[in-house]
């Protein structure tokens, strides 16, 4: 920067140099911004990733002890291969435009980036969010799939099926997109506002586990013979209250973050109304729906099953979330509270709903971030505002908005018409992938390794130890935390000196 | 921004338009402040929302087993209820001025927000606080606590007693403010400095947890029979590590965030010598604060137990935060080291007057925020260097500073009297309404529920389950983690089934 | 910056002024790069102090529950005693220029910070990054280490032998350094590019790991008579995958925030290709180098053992993480697919041949750090680009890069210079230390201790207390969790008591 005075004041003070001048100076503005908005955009996907540690100690103390390393893999994996998938054709599947509005066909590992509308901060910010949808998938099919099963169906969701649906509402080609590319037509004049994915990732998710979890049927014990439901619930409620924090925290990168950028102008320059304002509404927003989801859930559910519990509480929380996250940026802070509210309403009815039909997905996760979502993307319909709208989606005045906020209905009935195509196009793609694992005996394990647990059977020990003994006093076998144990045989003795262990 | 270079070409190279020209470019320049500020600060509320996970892992570590479900609720509910109320009430009494110098009264629902003076993000950043000052109240009553009487607490520090005493020293027409709006006169010619809340936080919540943990009683069996301090440690020493390293991480949003806005020159414009700099000497002040209150804790609880105790040395860690977070951004590194150092033995110090007059707060939570908390006004009023202070409060020059650095003593008498108001403002709103509980028989749950635990009583089972069983094998009835248990009788052969399981 | 326009228009419109409007313009972007880069730094910052709460929570997981509150207070030490050190004389070991080119002379105590070249948020991400050299050793000698030998280690670590090889390789001033001070001559004329410390970082924390842990030989039970190696692993599989899910997050600090700036052009101004576009894309080498080791250890541990790993998928993908850090800001992102392919594969050979040796390493730390970020060292000599070489380490066209990519072997030659450098200067200084203390009986604790366990012999009491009883029950005499306990004795009606309790 040092060079920029004797660079600019030739430029300054003649009518001869003035465009040079004007040049030089937005140059520097272009580069502040870009400085700007990278810093924004990559803590706001490193926030994004810290939802995938927040996934996995969600589930981890979601389930029972003995199936604890086997979610916590897929976890892992839901990063680690989804990095790689992403890299190599997810990022150019979603947003490879130009495109036939269906599918993108650019940037195949990263090729052609950076270039001006997509940069590397870019990629890691959707890679964050492709990872995110898969977490929610294994959660519904817990405790009870093969890891072989995992590996194919979390890769052909976040290599493919999640990629497709975002391309048709987040990408400039995508067909039913609310910021779609200047000249070409919205659906029903408005196209869909799915800010930051209730319905892009949350509805994926969830409808994908949705199949899985029906296919694969309920775990062995969650309903009793005569039929009623058993709760088979996690083994720690700590590490529940631990992934739900993380998960709020990382809200903040997924909602907030979802701008891209932040140093943009709405209207005259110089003034507080930017994007920089809409920024903090979107997190404002987002706070104010989940807290009221919290707080609604706990009285609900005190109401009816007469104590105060903070695991259901955590999960109308995270509802509640779910449901915002398409509305975030375009809603009054007082419409979130709506929001919120109707929210913990749609999950416990749900969750009642799937006790009836003996549906069993272990961590809520089709009732949550299906149904929730489901909501989320009505809500927006109904209470998106003008002003909000034409700041956040620009370029196209006197666009539909919210129905209750006299915007009239199309944006719902694209908002419908968003509800369906996801709902079709999970449910075509991923339905008979797992039904064709279940047909082919890869999905479900046996009842055997279920009742064993996952951990002990396939992952080479159980994932706790607390009982520290010496190893040589039992014949240099060591009690590993994470040792594949063969003869879990009761010894009396034993049972008594490890108590005592205990007791220390 | 590719609109710039056309709009402002025009402009330059010519006396007429010098004026439009220098508008234009300085909007752009507001505006590139707006992003980087926002960025900052919301960056930084999310750092500080972090501390309500460390809160609850803290918390929840420190607590026996059968109480950590109710406290983590707690945790979760101070966010959650925090974040309703303080939008809908709690803010405004802070921030809304005009004000009568005692309680704000505008922008109740976030109404006329954003404008100049206040954004969405000061919100989120005020909210993040406020919770965090009730954290601090629920560890001084864990483990004996009615549930009803949290939440009406809770709610009565976060939405009225809290918001009240950030009226009087943060906003800018508080009656005891160090940045009072320009033309009104400062208590003592200086004003309190607390800059990111020793006292409007820390103290609030330590005083309000003295009268609640005081009125309640020390937990049963903490004091045996010949009055002798027994200790009842927490379930989890991992637990209480994992909290005190997050509240470490959180706390560079709490102190270097409060700065608001980090884009500031101080004199000369193009120097390093500006907010930016000043931002990072105080997460460098409050890293050594803490960093000097850990060792001093090590060795001196070394020198008097034999033993060295990281649970010890966790909570002198966050003693020497809670100190620095008055004076941070006014006192330099070495002085920051003093102030750890004597934290160190504050906390300690009032550890053993509580053992000695059998006031029991299991987190000691009235010692660390509120004793270190008043250790560190008074260290600010001590050290604060007169360049910073004039820096970080500019407009009033040669207004006081610290007693020792040659400032004189009117700041050290504004300090003493932050200390008398704050302790007697939470004196007499929440001694009251916690005297009233307990006259109600709403405060202290029964002898009974506190020997069988707080989660099995209220809150629907235990938190943790690492025995893995088939439920089918007991008649379809789960062993589940979180479930209530009415019959938890000892069956002697379950007893070497279990260990076994257990040893796996 | 109300000012700005009065101050500025009357500057413009004329040739008289153009020089002073120039000045006031580009000092305004001058400011605007500090405030925007401190942002960038501060945050980054924050990131690689979270990898302290990672590697405290992968200790914990990884090491037996008796040893647990041992490694977690080494963990908080590391961080506690390094923040007074790093700022009393580790600093200005490491970047005191101008120096002799060996160590640093200058900044003790932070004198005369800040200035232009070195502000307080410099000192903050440094100090983060020397904290983490030290964690990385304490993990080596786990379990069996005197706890005083720790305090004289890590503080010779911290202080002195860390700093001087980053003045080496990362101070203007070091003999070694790629971006060594203009008017000095290269190593080989390319120096070490060692972008975020593969080498100054890793190698060393494992290279001192590596000789403290030969030098106390391996824990008790670690072989067994006959000779053959015995899982001792840990007790937390759940802890091991929350650290490394933090150490992840917390790379995003460390590589990407290694730029230390981020507001920078390359070549013309108004472009994407900036700095900013070079952090994302540091971003998006180091997910992908994890990603591929943790799926390369994934399929290759499957093969070897049979089932699937969580433990060792996260100790692969570490070992990833830490290749990729020397060449993250030099290289494409399908290189760094290959880095992380091979980082996988020396890792799993250099912990089979550390069995074969019989070196306990209870976090294979020596192998990871140590190995891992030896080769990241020799492939960023093969495969760093030359356009990113240039754009990143400027002022010096015609610089060497890497072998395979056409820029010949003498960055190959300066990089092996490095590995044996460090090797050599890290086993004479820190060799002789452990040497030292193991003579003088105070490097190893006692047979009977280590059995015991280190929690229960010098740190107060056991980590965990998952059974909670009423103490009145047992004459007072609390279980706390944190608490000595003198008479473990097996006592077996107590038995069933606790197991009974337990099954709640």
């Amino acid at each position: 920067m040092s060079s920029c005075s004797s660079d600019l004041a030739p430029l300054l003070g003649g009518v001869a140099n003035s465009s040079a001048a004007a040049d030089y100076i937005c140059n520097q503005f272009t580069d502040a911004g870009f400085a700007i908005d990278t810093t924004y955009l990559l803590f706001s996907a490193y926030l994004v990733f810290a939802m995938q540690l927040g996934f996995a100690m969600l589930c981890a103390g979601s389930v029972r002890a003995k199936n604890t390393m086997n979610i916590m893999l897929t976890n892992v994996l839901d990063a680690a291969a989804g990095g790689l998938f992403y890299y190599l054709f997810g990022f150019a599947f979603a947003f490879g435009g130009p495109s036939n509005g269906f599918i993108g066909k650019h940037f195949f590992g990263l090729k052609e980036v950076p270039q001006t509308s997509f940069d590397y901060s870019n990629f890691l910010y959707q890679w964050a969010f492709a990872i995110a949808a898969a977490g929610i998938t294994s959660g519904s099919i817990a405790e009870r799939t093969q890891f072989v099963a995992y590996l194919i169906y979390s890769s052909f969701l976040t290599g493919f099926v999640y990629p497709v649906v975002s391309h048709w509402f987040w990408s400039g080609d995508g067909w039913a997109a609310a910021a779609r590319n200047a000249g070409e037509s919205l659906l029903f004049e408005t196209g869909v506002i799915d800010f930051a994915g209730s319905g892009v990732v949350h509805m994926v998710g969830g409808i994908a586990g949705l199949w899985g979890a029906l296919i694969e049927g309920p775990r062995i014990g969650r309903f009793d013979h005569a039929g009623r439901s058993v709760n088979l619930r996690g083994h720690s409620a700590t590490l529940v209250v631990l992934g739900t924090f993380l998960l709020w925290f990382g809200w903040y990168g997924f909602n907030p973050g979802s701008f891209n950028i932040i140093f943009r102008t709405y209207g005259p320059s110089g003034s507080i109304h930017g994007q920089w304002s809409a920024v903090g509404r979107t997190a404002v927003t987002t706070t104010l729906a989940g807290c009221t989801a919290a707080l609604t859930t706990l009285f609900g559910k005190r109401l009816q099953t007469g104590h105060w519990n903070v695991i259901d509480v955590c999960n109308g929380l995270l509802g509640g979330f779910a449901a915002i996250t398409s509305g975030c940026s375009v809603v009054d802070p007082w419409a979130a509270i709506i929001c919120g509210f109707v929210s913990a309403w749609v999950l416990i009815g749900l969750n009642k709903l799937a006790a009836k039909l003996k549906f069993d997905d272990p961590l809520e996760a089709a009732q949550l971030h299906g149904g929730c979502g489901a909501w989320g993307i009505i809500f927006t319909a109904l209470f998106a505002r003008e002003k909000y709208v034409n700041e956040v989606y620009p370029g196209r005045p006197g666009r539909p908005y919210g129905l209750f906020t006299g915007g009239g209905g199309r944006l719902l009935g694209a908002h419908i018409v968003q509800i369906l195509v996801i709902t079709g196009w999970v449910s075509c793609t991923m339905g008979p992938l797992f039904f064709a694992l279940h047909k082919l005996n890869l999905l479900r394990i046996s009842a055997e390794d279920e009742l064993a647990g996952m951990d002990l059977t396939r992952h080479g020990g159980f994932a706790y130890d607390y009982h520290d003994e010496d190893p040589s006093a039992h014949g240099g076998s060591p009690r590993g935390g994470f040792m594949l144990k063969s003869s879990p045989t009761p010894v009396k003795p034993k049972a008594n000196q490890t108590a005592t262990a205990n007791q220390v």
